[in-house]
């Protein structure tokens, strides 16, 4: 059905035929101002979630205050009567980027709840694959559902867990689900972090300098970026399988699920995660450049100039040219002032289509051996049409090289990808993918080039670090609901 | 705390200083354009809640559909395009006015869950006395509650039921609730209707004759002027403690309560109830007359005209007229064009006040001596307001009179009420009252005189044939929540 | 064309086949609070005009403040962040009824522009008679329209006009139009009033008593109402013809018209005007009664209750009863909920057309000889369906009384009237009027009944005191415009 | 006063302390879909104004269609159903900046009025010098302005001239006005382009090949990018004083100025056209790169790393880079999801003011000596925050290097600049500004190494070929309204 008391769906802005990232969560404990600041690291975490932010902030009574909306964080919260409302010294917020569910308001995070033991707000990052087996098992015991997202999965689970304490709780229900996922919980005591066993998805833990005879504040964020915005010293990565609460006494951490092994999104490094942002220790614009170096020792050819597919295609294009000798040049210029919903009414407009976001510098491209640079081929729509612009505005050769290996398989840990059958790579040959979008070579670079890239030897020197399942198929949690629906192997 | 993901509560019309009903339901069986018409009924049914409206349909495949929203049905509906996404030929809807719980748009009916066995919505008209009670037990049950309204506790009560059918489970739910409410039910398979044991809340069956080979259609309305604007003919009350279940096979009556003894509600002759509405057999415009005549024949008074308080004083005020041979005269216009949020920005606006929504008509006053026929007195404060505006008129003498016995205590069944310690009949005798509103001479119909116009001997003649606990404070159903926490016998 | 940078037009909310005044205005001078009691007065006169408001405020250094806005007065000026800009103590007020020009933000009054002399703002009621001839020579001379309003043609009028003063160029442009008007203006020296030479629109002068040492308030207002609504005192009518300039001086009148005949508009007694208004002496209510008792003497039938078409026929019904000895009854509720545009999605919906306004109380009309008092016939479509209702309840006879004559002609003169081919009374006879609206029988008032009912002996014995060409066709004033386009007489 | 009937302003969108371009102009003719190709042409002139977008068509009958809002053109152009309004073959439109008026819809561009001869829209992109002085004499003759826009002046010059045909009438305008202007204007008949006689703001002439038998269109735009978006050919500038005539017949040029010196805008090279724009012949891109280059040779410096202030300074970091040797970093990311309103509600939060749009790569810049290259300092206040986030980084040393020669005097021209006063470098000598901005050195381009980037000796050589005044103080147009303000020589 659809959703009663729905807002209409925003539109998708994601026609780009990108992979995307669902969310980003922050959280942030003894601070003057949480909800502001709980604004700014969202405003950083922007790039992970554009259609909806959310806030739940709370007071040394444990009262709970909370606002949600569709949009930008800067227009959600652009409101001082609204910010004014969200009391407290904690809190807790989420951007959204619709995987599982449409974009309703009833869709958007944190989920608040009134439990037995109190107020329990919960924000998450990821993706659960076996959500809808345990929806099921929950309608049947009688459990109630308001939207079609995992968290409320969560929240459930929380709330008809037999245990006490909300510690307790929360660790049994965590052990129920399985998938990726990074948490931020806030209670009336405390503020909860946690990533899944495998540590698939990014938390990182802050610490902002108190003023004025104010204790530190303790900040929870899906990238160092949402730390940096206010001021906050990056502490450490939370671990995987590791629970961090952050209370009056400080922070302690629990490791519920024991030893595990880390298995972290690579595909965070090659596209979802900002520039300026650290994760697991590497500098995600130094591994960029380095893939783009990688990527020219492999597979060089001769050419004019190097030009990025902005924005995301940039350092890794700035590698390669440094590694060939090729100049760099924009030789495509970013259009940033796309609103929402741009109406192009005619077959004859629609044509036009990517030039909506994309516009070719033609005085550059001119007569020019054309390298491109991009980070991934999806179905390979907007690299055709990419490609097109720069053989229209006057290029002699278009060569597309690709900063990561194809991508063949779909994502069941939080990442929005198409199915199999509608990815390029999973259906053709190089050849024929180079036919298809029309370049006179292609590109990718290799597994191994990949992590040499990052400083490993080769995948198998790292084998079981990361997840690259949409690489190799290889997924390390088990997908019970599609296995379920589909046969085991069918991913 | 305040609403994760609320809109901004709309400011309250009812600054007015009445009692006020707090909704209207209405369901339709086996119609094409089932929405719209349950527009029109919910449009008829408007003076009983002009905060927010919902509609939920269901087509034949029990897929269901739903539009919710702040406003009058007339906004909320008034989009072509939302109205074609309610499709099927079943629907229930709801025009709510705020007891429980702020307006906020979680808060508004019906209320739609996905249970075990489909889909389900539910909308309703009234108050559980024990909602407060079953609220706790099911939190701590593991139940998460998404807004503040008694609906959810129904939904929630259907969905733990151990028992298997809808109609198994809605009955037991019924049967741990007390309080006063008539239901609508809108299942995959069948429209049920549901009156509280005592009937204090109305609700009506009507059939809406076929048309093009269509068979008849099943209407469900909480007053008869909901059939009349579809042209649906009346076939019955729905009695109290009945359940009705209207499916393809026609209509069938159950009644899990065995033999109830009902306390129909005595306000909604008074003035709740639209006056073109049959309420339990009786034309409502008839018992307004009525209660005029008798009104006069136990406090007349020396003067030269009657005028009624409008709206809802008009027809006693003519059935005063009458009795009386004291002419009536449209002294006092109401004026119908006061929007939602009116701002009077000084002390010198704010006391022009109550002259927002009523003027004199000073030529018809000056130099009278007036006789004010309202239906009730709440606080005072409009009535001191009224008395002022017709002396400024320049009436020489000013005499209240009163369709109603003294309203002494609060209601707990479904009417806004405001504390017994704001009800100026509660706090003061006839004769402070009649001075505090400033009128030459005060009177109220009797208790008997009441019932007398009704149609019976005297109150005792009619004993809990009616619910008039709030004039007399003899409550028919046991104020569970409110006996938690004050004790009992303190309402 | 349609309009630059136009909102898109508010839905008419005149489908009801009524005639309607197009505008109220209202001025004040020397308020402290002078646009927060201008919303006031302009509520109180609502009732003229629904589809737009405006103020426009000036302080002592002659700065000029203004808002205006589509809705109701209650709407538009519901954010006391609008009032606080609304500064001075002297200001002027529009309440809009689409006469000339869709209701576009841009027709919205008051109009304001800056002259070579200072800033002014003007407002009117009326229609002129000439306004397409000016606006052609004005545009001729260079002058650019920026709305479809006949306001505006005045303001360019007065900046085109080669007197110096103020003044002068105002009656050097009140000169050049014709037809009728009343007017109010705000320089910044000077409150202003007109009205035509006939004074065919009222205005009327009152005065506000100043506390704290401020001096008195002077007001202006179309009806006496609005001067009710704020506690002033009625002063007296502005004079067909007069110009009255209220300064820091006091009250000045000027008569650059010399000695006019009077025609005051008649159909502001039968329906335009609030019951409660007084004009030209003649308190409004009381008119109403008298025309329906008129009516009972002229036309009388043998029935059983008398009832009025809700709300404009109260007054006459009621005065019918009297003089009839017929019971007075409510058989016909209006429903005031009605939002600005309710959507009736099918035809099977649309038919039911008339019942979102009215409905009918079926037990008071069953079984009943019905005389239903109305007070005018437009096209008679909604006599029509509110006769099919009345006898959808059981009426047994229905007779239709009209407090007015026939409506024959249209009104070039500030009432928006359909085309003489529309207008039922100007198609057909009596017999055959009846019979399409299928009535048992029907009658109008005589032209000299409704000249009796307002204290005179015939219509002769008032020629010229009144305009009543919608019922005669004698046009007082010249129909510059329309004899242009269609040739003389034709009206 | 504050404005009639006006929406509250859009909250500015720059405060970041930039020069800022007012308006951007777009025209085709012959074109199905006109409306939505102009839709796709304002798109991409989408850097030239941000605030509010325009769009009037016109069809075969001469009939004008027009819609107007605030925000971007996606956004006001996004409903299929304002789109199917704007009827017609030929359309004009315009993206506003406001530099004159604040952005109140009735500022907004294009203005259409009806004339004796018909109706025209105008837009126009620049500023006039006289306008304030053109204005005082249009309202004593009796002219009303409803803006405050100078492009209203030109509208009632046309109306008030006494010539005949649009294009004398047009002539005869331009003949009265000085300043800087490209204007498009749309009769019933023609699509007109015109270019003030210094040439001052761009505009240039496409084709866009027929398709099915339809003739060529032909299109006017600010930029070649809004050529290519729609893929148009580009023709040729329009020169400096020329009127260009577009109809059936074809394209005619009119030179009412006889011969003219050009002054083009040296600023748009630097940075207010889009870097894929070719103007007046040279490619924006290229031109920026070279700067770049001779900036290094200028004034170079020794360091680790070159990093941009993104993005305009991308293109000259990239030049500087090259010609120094020294890598080229992306050390500053600039975050494009900064909504219009985004509230810092605290001092605490205010004083990470500038890092809502920026935020810096601190792995790449921690412990290196930087050069930062901008295009231009304004006032110094975003410089110096840029400068203390590259510190705060762990930058060693912070060197900037400036693409621009000194802003020293305002822009009368179109340019939204501050006053002298509030000029960093009109204010204070180099070794100040460094010590300011907290920078280790400080650098400008020369004037004269400008020049020679753009192909020239020197600036000599090249004297009267661009307009320089904001670096120079040399004004070709004579600055009327200021100098009758402030005394000549005074800017």
């Amino acid at each position: 059905m659809n959703a009663p008391g729905s807002l209409p769906p925003v539109p998708s802005a994601h026609d780009d035929d990108h992979l995307h990232e669902e969310c980003a969560v922050f959280g942030i404990w003894n601070a003057r101002n949480a909800a502001a600041l709980t604004t700014l690291g969202l405003h950083a975490l922007q790039h992970r979630g554009q259609e909806a932010a959310g806030i739940v902030s709370c007071d040394d009574n444990s009262e709970f205050y909370s606002h949600r909306g569709l949009g930008l964080v800067s227009d959600v919260f652009s409101d001082p009567r609204v910010m004014a409302t969200l009391k407290g010294n904690r809190a807790i917020g989420h951007n959204r980027y619709a995987t599982t569910g449409a974009t309703l308001l009833r869709n958007v995070q944190p989920l608040f709840a009134e439990f037995a033991f109190g107020g329990l707000a919960v924000a998450h990052n990821g993706n659960l694959t076996n959500s809808e087996t345990l929806r099921k098992e929950l309608i049947l015991r009688g459990c109630l559902f308001q939207s079609t997202m995992d968290t409320e999965v969560f929240v459930h689970l929380i709330a008809t867990s037999l245990y006490a304490t909300v510690e307790d709780r929360l660790i049994d229900a965590l052990k129920r689900v399985t998938g990726a996922y990074s948490l931020v919980v806030l209670s009336g005591d405390a503020l909860i972090g946690a990533r899944d066993p495998m540590g698939v998805r990014p938390l990182v833990l802050g610490r902002l300098s108190g003023t004025d005879g104010d204790g530190d504040s303790w900040v929870l964020a899906s990238e160092t970026c949402g730390l940096d915005i206010i001021g906050a010293e990056f502490v450490r990565d939370i671990e995987p399988g590791e629970l961090v609460i952050i209370d009056n006494d400080g922070v302690r951490s629990l490791r519920p699920f024991g030893q595990t092994k880390p298995h972290f999104c690579i595909f965070e490094y090659i596209y979802f995660a900002r520039p300026d942002s650290v994760l697991e220790g590497l500098p995600v614009y130094a591994v960029r450049k380095q893939i783009g170096q990688e990527l020219a020792r492999e597979s060089g050819v001769e050419a004019d100039i190097v030009v990025p597919v902005p924005d995301s295609g940039v350092p890794s294009a700035m590698g390669y040219a440094e590694a060939s000798g090729i100049p760099f040049e924009l030789g495509i210029i970013r259009n940033h002032y796309v609103g929402r919903t741009f109406i192009e009414p005619t077959d004859q407009i629609r044509n036009l289509g990517v030039k909506m976001k994309h516009s070719t510098n033609r005085p550059a491209l001119n007569g020019k051996r054309v390298i491109l640079v991009d980070d991934s081929i999806v179905r390979g729509t907007t690299s055709r049409k990419i490609v097109d612009m720069v053989r229209a505005a006057g290029a002699k050769e278009v060569h597309m090289r690709i900063s990561s290996p194809p991508t063949q398989h779909s994502c069941f840990y939080g990442i929005d990808t198409p199915e199999r059958s509608q990815l390029l790579a999973a259906q053709h040959d190089l050849k024929k993918m180079a036919e298809l979008i029309g370049v006179d070579s292609l590109a990718f670079i290799s597994q191994d080039g990949l992590y040499r890239a990052m400083g490993y030897e080769s995948r198998e020197s790292c084998r079981d670090r990361y997840c690259d399942a949409c690489f190799t198929g290889d997924y390390p949690i088990p997908l019970i609901d599609h296995d379920k629906e589909f046969g085991t192997g069918t991913a």
